[in-house]
């Protein structure tokens, strides 16, 4: 049974590296160092101490990424740092909410000091530009997985819910889609080096977390969700959660320069609908403000474009731009599960 | 790249479960339902939307447990499920918080919907003894691994912190030490049906919380921690955030009734100094208060137990009933680790 446990702190040693002594959480604390007035303690006791500041609601989120099911095995440490904190963030922005504290939790089979920095310096270089602060951890042997949780704010009755779509809403995306689904066919493709591919690949290992765009709609969108299951499943939800359905217009799915340079045309719908991964906002808004609501939205840096509309009929369907309804079989994306 | 990416919801299919149309998180959600005021909005967004109370600070936690390192192969469903939140609930007992909520990151080989029915059973039944909400939750697939997070309250500077111990301090524990370390070298073994096993492999498997002896503690304990990694390991970490040093009186650390039936002397000695997952706390308090505060911790159904003293010189240190100094080499808990 000896052999059966291990604790925070305790790892086999790997070559060239001494973890006898070596402080794992200890480590990421340092290169993820960051002052806030609101963290009364941060790591080093049982818990952290946080004061959520008066008239705000604490919004709270948790994703885990599994090594080989939610990245490629090839995929950098710096890069699965900074996604693991970007998937959270971007559930944070589809609620409009401010981003303010993450734990995280690193399962690891071995306590690689190079990997393990490089994996802090990527979660860093994220929590920087929104002034998170990392108050917990805990770090496990195990097979690679990472589980981040993130606390942020949100004054009370201002969310983003997904329940709130009201049948006559344009339905609105963030950015392009399609992206990062087409850059995980690309990895390990030979045309890796392609300008293309990289913009692709950039997509999928480092994802923009939409919280600027987020906040530009509370209070003003009816109802908000981020892509990440995937276009049609994420919008499902909504129109589950708010009881209506919706339609969209396939020829209007916005696409980066990258994507249709490296697609043909069923392989960037296939992308967009069902690729996930994309970290866009997904959200609903009445027509009567949606000059003031899209400019705001472009003056953020990234523009949002109406693919479709609410509708009283339950379910998701789709057109093209001549208003012929287009076949989804679900089966049809059942390759991409 | 295909079979790479699994999503939330999207599970390979277990003999005899229709996993098509089932959600896992709809399945833990329904079994550990519980109301809360306030909590806004739980499990079915983006993030979870909560209240934290006027005057307290939020206090969080996380820790992972991962099959065959932190808990036996053999371990039940249920039992993995207490015990995931029970070493979550260890850390706010050890700051004198109440528990609030918890978010809950699950990864699964197989979505076998018998296992996470067991599995929320067994949590659902530790959350509800401390009217604990689950707000939030992820599953996917991979290697059997949980993670919680759990929040609490706190009023503001009334924590139990690991740095407060002073010299002259006395040392305590509550309960006794050693079982779970006993019961997890017990685990297959040819006794397992016997009275004293039992009780043990309880202690490993559904350890209790020492909730309300940390809010017991509140206010009158310099400093306290839980008692996860072992005892020398756990009392060293109050030390070193205390600036100062402790010796124990080994003849005085409590040992249960199944502890002294199963083990002999020096087995028993090295699971209580090393053992961990005890769960017990660990604090220290001027003499003057111990009487009183004895006395409560008695009518919280945990006595605490005296087990040294607080000194300037850095370092733990033992010695037997007699005073005289007893050697605790290292390497000889390695073994443990």
């Amino acid at each position: 049974m000896a052999g059966q446990r291990s604790r925070a702190g305790q790892w086999p040693v790997t070559s060239g590296t001494d973890v006898a002594e070596f402080d794992l959480i200890a480590l990421i604390r340092e290169r993820c160092a960051l002052m806030r007035e609101d963290v009364r303690l941060g790591i080093g006791d049982d818990a952290a101490l946080l004061a959520v500041p008066a008239g705000q609601l604490l919004a709270v989120s948790t994703d885990t990424l599994v090594a080989g099911v939610h990245f490629p095995a090839s995929t950098s440490a710096s890069d699965i740092g900074w996604k693991a904190l970007a998937v959270n963030l971007s559930d944070l922005a589809a609620m409009g909410a401010t981003p303010a504290w993450a734990t995280l939790a690193l399962t690891l089979p071995q306590a690689d000091v190079h990997w393990v920095t490089e994996f802090a310096n990527g979660l860093a270089a994220l929590a920087r530009e929104y002034k998170l602060a990392l108050v917990g951890g805990d770090t496990t042997q195990g097979p690679l997985s990472i589980t981040v949780a993130v606390h942020g704010f949100v004054p009370e009755d201002a969310a983003l819910l997904r329940s709130g779509a009201r049948v006559g809403d344009a339905v609105y995306v963030t950015g392009t889609l399609g992206d990062a689904a087409a850059g995980l066919r690309l990895v390990d493709q030979p045309t890796f080096a392609e300008p293309a591919t990289l913009a692709l690949l950039e997509r999928l290992n480092r994802p923009t977390p939409r919280i600027a765009q987020g906040l530009a709609l509370r209070g003003r969108a009816n109802a908000c969700i981020d892509v990440s299951d995937g276009l049609l499943a994420d919008l499902g939800h909504v129109c589950t959660a708010s009881g209506v359905g919706a339609e969209i217009d396939l020829d209007n799915l916005p696409s980066s320069a990258a994507l249709l340079a490296a697609t043909d045309a069923q392989n960037r719908r296939a992308f967009q609908l069902a690729g996930g991964d994309d970290y866009e906002l997904c959200f609903t808004a009445p027509d009567a403000i949606a000059a003031a609501l899209l400019g705001d939205l472009a003056r953020t840096g990234c523009a949002a474009t109406r693919i479709g509309r609410i509708v009283a009929k339950a379910g998701v369907r789709a057109s093209d731009g001549a208003g012929n309804p287009v076949t989804l079989p679900q089966a049809g994306w059942e390759h991409f599960a």
